[in-house]
């Protein structure tokens, strides 16, 4: 059978796919994080349902890898997979082919492109990087795009002090006079958009949430 | 009253977001460029309908304010504005200050995502520009980017040899030898993908659809 990764969007539910939603009201089984199956709770019901941990991760996924094969499961992805969850999707790519299940991805809308409407730009005015991932963070990818006349929008480390580890690095670079849009769980109800120079940041200790987006706007350096 | 301007997706219809639908559903007025209207043309029938054409555009969207002021208007937009329609935007953004009409974007699945499920990237890989722009097009963008280590997502001019430009300019970059996936039309019934390199692109003078997304590869050069 197939296993249908279903970008679902970055918040409002009602951003899922028209396509999205059939096919999750066609799955018998239906698997992602926790906060994503939360927001489709009213779809799932009488559905076989597998709510993903990071300590269970592995053996979690090759239980959906053994329903794949008699069922069609509907894996619900924030947003859409191709923008921030490429590590998860990389590792599903590798076990569908092992377990010889079919892979189809269904767009779902991003995050970034709810951003883009916010600070009024286009994808093409800036370069996106993201540090929500496993393993090493990478700082000076910023550095290397901040001179090249884009805006860069950027998901930080989901920890309370993500955005301030930035501005830090911002302010190491010399950038310490730009000022950042910070954007809170995008299309959520409580959707939030802020702005503070890197100082502010650092000095205030800003906190925000794991669901963030910032925009550092162009800075040059010599 | 409101325009709405909804991303209704890259091609295949059934991917607009839920909310999309609702408010293309509710809206008495109905416009957007006539291809990206006749995919929705079941969900149209017994509305206003104002098919866009280049010649009268000016006049066209001074008439959509006018009704605007009156009643909810649903601009479809072909994927997601916020990608490849900024300038339309801007200009609607104008017009909605000037007389005074609310304006809210819907945000959608842009062609950009599903390019990125092809070549099996994440956005966080490539840099994005568009040639799919009114006024003087910059090929030289395409040269900063080439050498940053990032993979470019491009579209190409609107016309059949939209391509073979960008492959004759890679050519005078020196990139000769790489392979440039070119997707055609993306989920759409009749969607295609293609993989040739930048001399074959040149000598077999291959032409393409105004729907055209290329993916080209880093590539080095002093």
């Amino acid at each position: 059978m197939t296993l249908y990764v279903i970008g679902v969007g970055p918040g409002d539910p009602s951003l899922i796919t028209v396509k999205g939603l059939e096919v999750l009201r066609d799955s018998k089984v239906v698997t992602g994080w926790g906060s994503v199956i939360e927001r489709f709770s009213s779809y799932i019901q009488g559905k076989q349902v597998i709510r993903l941990n990071y300590k269970e991760e592995e053996k979690q996924l090759n239980e959906i890898m053994k329903l794949a094969k008699n069922e069609n499961v509907a894996f619900l992805n924030h947003g859409d997979p191709a923008v921030s969850d490429f590590q998860l999707l990389n590792k599903l790519k590798k076990l569908c082919m092992d377990n010889r299940v079919e892979l189809v991805i269904i767009p779902g809308v991003s995050s970034i492109i709810r951003a883009l409407h916010i600070i009024g730009k286009d994808l093409s005015e800036i370069v996106f990087l993201t540090f929500h991932v496993r393993g090493e963070i990478n700082y000076d990818e910023i550095k290397k795009f901040l001179n090249t006349g884009r805006g860069i929008l950027i998901n930080p480390e989901p920890y309370p002090d993500g955005v301030k580890r930035i501005a830090l690095k911002l302010k190491e670079y010399g950038c310490n006079f730009i000022t950042l849009t910070i954007m809170e769980k995008l299309t959520y109800q409580d959707e939030k958009v802020y702005n503070f120079n890197v100082d502010e940041i650092i000095t205030r200790d800003l906190k925000f949430s794991d669901l963030t987006i910032v925009y550092i706007p162009p800075c040059s350096f010599s």
